[in-house]
């Protein structure tokens, strides 16, 4: 195996361990041979021309191989996934090798142009796209089936062969990340860029939106403070803070498209070409060829996917909707059980039975929440989508449907079924406070703490007095494959989408929400850092442009609460009183507004640019210059034409 | 003048003049020569390599010149302009003179691969980009002046020395196309293709639009025919047109998307790129250096361009709308006071002046919508917008909103404050089949009869007893640059925009009202096409992917409309019957409807996928294709490296 490194390594030979591959144990030595082949050999013949070197610790060599490459290969790798980079003139370019020169701080030698993160990004896609050749199979698994042009990777993974691929940590950066963005008190921003360097641009632009989001939640603190501090319950004062905030959560997602167009341009992910997305890991069907690329690969009939979505998962969806309002219904009469039995018998055993409904009714949402978790990754696996950004989208959709009806289907009853504001303030209340409690531990402090004891155990039984810096490479890729893999931004958006429809949709009734949220952020933030740094594997940088689906979700968040708000002012007896002849007119007052707000807001997204303007005019700049270089093509080959017909 | 013929003249020598150039009388000899010689310049040197000819009529030389271009120049001008054709393998691509080869029906002796129009796109394209070099002024006009890069056909158009640049009809073709359009009485679709090969993409997608409205419409109509026939009033049979028109609308809508991307992959205009647009002619500022293009030319603050808009623009039509509606508050007064006056007198005189306030109202509508539309070009172009795309949205804005006003106004006036049913029914009736037959009668009958008699006239002034199809060059040109000026798309659309409102706004009413439209739409096709084949010069092809603007009008028409049908259905006395107790749960009901048809036709809107599959994947596949080539070249540059590495 050592002897067969790539060509290039004689050009460089310091070997920097970027990502590790673990095999299975017990993994046949003829598929570690072909694999290792493959992973070096040159590009000509069809390789990744990347460099392998099996992990040798202190109970000899183990299925573990770490992957580097060399810095060329690197360079060259970036121009092949259409990495962005700054030019020396301040633009912001795709990068080329030949044009390398051209490029802000690169140097021949300088082997920090691309971050730790980029490379390993390159090396990550290079790995996926080494393809099978003419193998019928993965050598030594015949029942783990190849066809040409397979992602052999893919197929290690789904056969159980590879284990996992992860990006390793880079213990000296990661010691100055944490420093600079949670190690010390301080106020101000978080090290966005640098967490773009370390951790790549999805995560860097959930920070960035935590951190925006948070800041524009301030003036909505701001101003409810004195709704709880005075009690005020004027009708106008409240008509004022429901309408400011209706626009203002408008105003903050449209000025989020600019900020997210601003980061992601200066991270070059704006302007950098979507790849050509291969099928997900999942994706089975009939072996044929795909009319885009002319491939061969396994097809499915996009008509039967849709059978399947809207004649099985639809009506899954609606049943499962539909189960968990039943539920709620148990509760909200096992909650009045309990308040007949507690004024019948008004012993301490009757108070305390108060409690016993919530209880229940949080545990079952809890299990109901989990169960139909796994029903929608399994149903949406089963849609089997071809691409991993289709089966994510339903995905998030389903589960965003199911858990915004869980959260607020008790708050929607009481408010408009029971009419019982006191109780709406309530319940808003205490489940916004506890949800946030729960998740801020369940989500990162529980498990920092058993990652910390984990790795106190594991260093004791290394016996090694070493503090963290001096782990020996073995010890660190040891202790690593064993932590948490992060499963994405998902739940940490969710969690932030489920906090905007508390502050937004009941706005009017709790003013003081939004001080809630700001103030869970603030910590979100911070453990949401520790668990970046200190819990999870370092996850593989995607590079993004935009929050996505998750921009939309905002979107109907703030459209649903300009419906709810209405009704509540509506509801109001403040304004009750204001129509005493009429409840006709009150209503259609309601309506009136409602649909003025609604028109309001849409004119608004419309007419608010989604790019600042810099930011147009560096696109369309660059846009202009591919044009012209165009152009200038069409230009020289007509010069050539009239050279050739003069003197024919 | 003569001798200055471009070299390629040489090459090939027959001539066809493609595109007529009128300058003004008596324009200083100087100034001629100068400008045909930049036309017939070499493009090496800064000209365009046209070919021109003056025209020789029996009075001697005008001032009318013809413009052509030889075969190989045209072709090269495709390729500047960014033509897409269909190539050998079905497949769309944009056209390269090196690859001019793989193109389907191309040979180089075949002079019909570029359409007519096409060539005349392309001579119009390459004058308006024949730039000034050194040139201060335009010789012989001081006062005409002239930067580096300023287009000098726009320069000549603003100065008046340039009277007017149109293609010339094709005689021959165009009665082919009248033929074969409206030249016989036949069932079937208009020859869309063929349109779109004489009058280009813009023109043909409006009466493509046109006609797949006009079948679109034909359900609706078909249904609402019973309703007139038995005289139906039913609640529920009302509820079920309302809604089966609310949601058909929504899919029209989103179907058109569809069949508009089919229409255009086939015309290559999907698939085209963006051209840089240069500043439109009346765009004026202090000279600068323009960010995007780094070239010299008049730059304006957008800051106070926006100022403009919001301070000024924003307010004045507001002002308008204002005074539009108090115009129909006196025009309901006069109603009045007519009918009062009619009740007293009873006489013959009394029944007439019935009339007087209608007529008056419409000649005052009429007149108000001239002088606003006069207003809204003059503070469109005071705005200044530097591109005429961005003149022309913010312009067809106004006028959309102030048209909309003017023709619904009294409707929704009689609907919802006077809640006279009937009356809305016979205003409704009247407005539209009187507006159809102004219409129709403005717009295409009485222009074409106009024209004809005009003709006669020339003809019998030139003493020829010649049919039409032995008219000399001269002739023609003369009789053609007499003709109208098309103006665009945008009365026409305007036209079916309003139509869309009078069918869909107040549907559950008047159901009779889609069969008018139809009916109407059907000879409107013809008078349309009367019109673009014998009233008006030939209009440049421009080409265009899509109805732009006017999608989004019309979608928003059909959310206004489901508001407006629900609260009719929600007025209507069958409805009322239903909640004989309680107004309140019959307004809390409908809506309740309302948001749910809103939803609906949200869900929709966002489900069904603006392309078919089949233009998706063949979009796919070119931008596949495009990263492979990238990907060819980059492993290309890797084997040339490696190379060289192994070998120093």
């Amino acid at each position: 195996l050592v002897e067969s490194w790539s060509f290039l390594d004689t050009v460089e030979s310091n070997f920097r361990p970027l990502v590790v591959i673990e095999l299975a144990k017990g993994t046949k030595e003829e598929t570690i041979e072909w694999f290792t082949k493959r992973i070096v050999d040159k590009k000509a013949n069809g390789g990744a021309q990347l460099l392998i070197k099996p992990l040798v610790t202190e109970n000899g060599v183990e299925n573990i191989y770490l992957v580097g490459a060399s810095h060329l290969r690197l360079l060259l790798g970036a121009e092949t996934v259409g990495l962005v980079k700054e030019c020396n003139d301040n633009s912001m370019r795709t990068f080329t090798y030949s044009s390398r020169k051209t490029f802000k701080d690169f140097a021949d030698d300088n082997h920090n142009f691309l971050t730790m993160a980029e490379c390993q990004y390159i090396i990550k896609h290079e790995l996926e796209n080494l393809r099978a050749k003419n193998e019928k199979m993965i050598p030594g698994y015949p029942q783990a089936k190849l066809y040409p042009g397979k992602s052999i990777v893919r197929r290690l993974l789904t056969s159980g062969i590879l284990v996992q691929i992860f990006p390793l940590h880079d213990r000296e950066e990661l010691k100055k990340l944490r420093h600079s963005w949670y190690g010390r008190v301080k106020v101000g921003y978080q090290p966005l860029d640098d967490i773009r360097c370390y951790f790549g641009e999805t995560i860097a632009l959930y920070f960035g939106f935590l951190e925006y989001f948070t800041f524009a939640l301030i003036p909505m603190a701001v101003i409810g403070i004195p709704y709880y501090v005075f009690a005020w319950e004027d009708y106008d004062k409240y008509v004022m803070f429901a309408t400011f905030n209706l626009l203002w959560s408008t105003v903050i997602l449209e000025v989020w498209k600019r900020i997210c167009a601003i980061l992601t341009y200066r991270w070059g992910t704006l302007l950098m070409k979507r790849q050509f997305e291969e099928p997900r890991p999942g994706f089975h069907g009939v072996l044929g060829i795909n009319p885009v690329t002319g491939r061969e690969e396994p097809v499915y009939s996009s008509i039967k996917r849709q059978l399947r979505i809207y004649l099985v998962s639809l009506p899954f969806v609606c049943l499962c909707l539909y189960f968990s309002l039943y539920v709620m219904m148990i509760y909200f009469d096992l909650e009045q059980w309990a308040l007949d039995y507690h004024k019948e018998n008004e012993s301490n055993f009757s108070s305390l039975m108060l409690y016993v409904p919530s209880i229940i009714y949080a545990v079952v949402i809890e299990i109901m929440n989990r169960i139909y978790r796994y029903a929608a990754e399994f149903l949406t696996s089963w849609e089997n989508h071809r691409l991993e950004s289709s089966y994510q989208n339903h995905l998030i959709l389903k589960v965003l449907v199911f858990n915004f009806l869980n959260c607020f289907a008790s708050l929607f009853y009481i408010a408009f079924v029971l009419f019982d504001m006191k109780l709406l303030r309530q319940s808003l209340a205490t489940l916004l406070i506890t949800s946030q409690i729960l998740n801020q531990f369940a989500e990162s402090l529980l498990p920092y703490w058993l990652q910390k004891r984990y790795n106190r155990r594991m260093k004791k039984r290394m016996c090694s007095q070493k503090t963290d810096m001096d782990l020996s490479l073995a010890d660190q890729v040891n202790m690593e494959k064993e932590m948490g893999t992060y499963l994405g931004t998902f739940d940490d958006y969710l969690e932030l989408f489920l906090q905007f429809g508390y502050v937004s949709l009941f706005s009017c009734v709790y003013p003081l929400a939004a001080v809630f949220a700001v103030l869970n952020n603030i910590t979100e933030i911070y453990s949401d850092a520790l668990k970046m740094c200190r819990v999870y594997k370092r996850p593989f940088a995607e590079p993004t442009a935009n929050i996505g689906v998750w921009q939309l979700a905002f979107e109907t968040m703030s459209v649903i609460s300009v419906v709810t708000n209405c009704i509540l002012i509506g509801m109001s007896p403040q304004v009750d009183a204001l129509f005493p002849d009429s409840k006709m007119d009150l209503v259609l007052t309601v309506a009136l507004v409602e649909h003025l707000l609604l028109a309001i807001k849409f004119i608004m997204a419309f007419v608010i640019p989604d790019k600042p303007r810099d930011i147009q005019m560096k696109l369309a700049r660059l846009e202009f210059e591919s044009l012209e270089a165009l152009k200038q093509q069409v230009r020289a080959f007509q010069m050539q034409l009239h050279f050739l017909l003069i003197h024919r």
